[in-house]
């Protein structure tokens, strides 16, 4: 067995699964966005309009691209859904809450997401995606209450977790009330319909939306310390959205004014 | 080998995929709102509290239970996504674009969701999802142009697939100009800012919404025949939401007034 972290034959470093990220439109963004982000890519020799595209482009820009095997790729990755690229990434920098809220200090608007029990990684990398479309300043999260930035998660936010700041939280329910004393307005989604809908909502200029799991939602601490809760009004016979598509809504609603 | 097809023990027939559901939740919405649509649950002996809840209250209102192995399960539903419960259903009926019409003539407010080269079965699924919840009066759909309805559709759509009308086109284009014929305004969402901005688009009553794949987007013949496009504005770097996202997202705008 070779060591899975060093590549043997090209002596190149197989890069650790959290400097990682995966499939062509991911790695695209990010060469788009962040080029100083991109230490090498990892392929296989072949076809592929886009992938040939994106790998001249980087080839341009002096970034290394190592040859290997499909199989190399798929052990370095951890899945199968790379689409023969694997970008072996710089660390990526995070902010803790007292950062964030010190840089945002003079800015009018801030809007933050947090996650809380996001465990599903293509849950965590559609939100991801969406929260940066829509101009979302930070995503806070805790990786002890949801899913950790693996390279399917880089992968389902087409490359977002690369670009949109992010806050790692040891304990969501502290950092709660850090915002609330640095002037945010906390607001929880839930599925009650006893919330204030979210059709015609308006968020407070420095607003943190709780987002939580489809299976268990926001844990109770939160939900309590929470200064207002909202719900999507749906008309259907099936209760609730996939958490994904209800971040989207709420984010979209945000962005209306 | 054993016939796929026939569970040997019991000499009880296994569901061809076209008349299966997976998964708790989809099976649960099925019984709350379809019960009448189970023929049959096949399930493993064990634990999981919402599983035993499930099959108690199938088992009160007359649903037989088979029990049979995991791998049976796995084998059965072509996929390891099934959380130890698969449905047999009776077969969906489908309508077609005339059928439709005729149903919905003296509705005065009528809403199709088409869908177009939508490939991914966790789309299509969360798709349906999100077009139930928002009161979509069906969604049309063509299987040589997009996803067929698989288990994993069933699961992801949470069991949407079996409660939303569907409508099952061969040809799209055609089907688009026989709603234009019935009073139907269609709209297609592009990602093209020089479309209508989705916020605030006001819907014409009786509407067909077209949405494309992520990665081709609406067929060029479809965009030329619809009488509007509209997009969604974002202020993020990356171009694009991920389609089920801004499908829901254009559902709830359309909820709004």
């Amino acid at each position: 067995m070779n060591d899975p972290h060093s590549y043997p034959h090209r002596n190149v470093k197989w890069p650790p699964k959290d400097q990682m990220v995966i499939g062509v439109h991911a790695i695209r963004e990010l060469f788009d966005h962040a080029p100083e982000r991109l230490i090498r890519i990892f392929t296989v020799k072949g076809k592929g309009e886009r992938k040939s595209e994106l790998l001249e482009s980087c080839e341009k820009k002096g970034i290394p691209i190592v040859y290997t095997s499909l199989d190399d790729l798929t052990k370095m990755a951890g899945s199968e859904s790379h689409q023969s690229l694997v970008a072996h990434i710089r660390g990526r920098s995070f902010l803790d809450v007292k950062e964030f809220l010190e840089k945002t200090e003079e800015q009018e608007r801030v809007f933050v997401l947090m996650l809380d029990q996001i465990f599903d990684p293509q849950n965590f990398g559609a939100i991801l995606r969406s929260a940066e479309c829509f101009g979302v300043d930070a995503v806070a999260w805790s990786k002890n209450r949801g899913c950790d930035l693996t390279p399917v998660v880089a992968k389902s936010s087409c490359g977002a977790s690369e670009i949109i700041p992010l806050i790692r939280i040891s304990n969501l329910a502290d950092s709660v009330e850090k915002f609330q004393k640095g002037g945010f307005e906390v607001v929880a989604a839930l599925l009650d319909p006893k919330s204030e809908s979210a059709f015609g909502f308006k968020y407070a200029p420095k607003t943190v939306l709780v987002v939580g799991s489809e299976g268990e939602g926001i844990q109770p601490l939160i939900q309590k310390k929470a200064d207002r809760s909202i719900y999507i009004p749906m008309s259907g016979k099936i209760g609730s959205l996939n958490v994904a598509q209800a971040t989207a809504v709420l984010l979209a609603l945000n962005n209306l004014d």
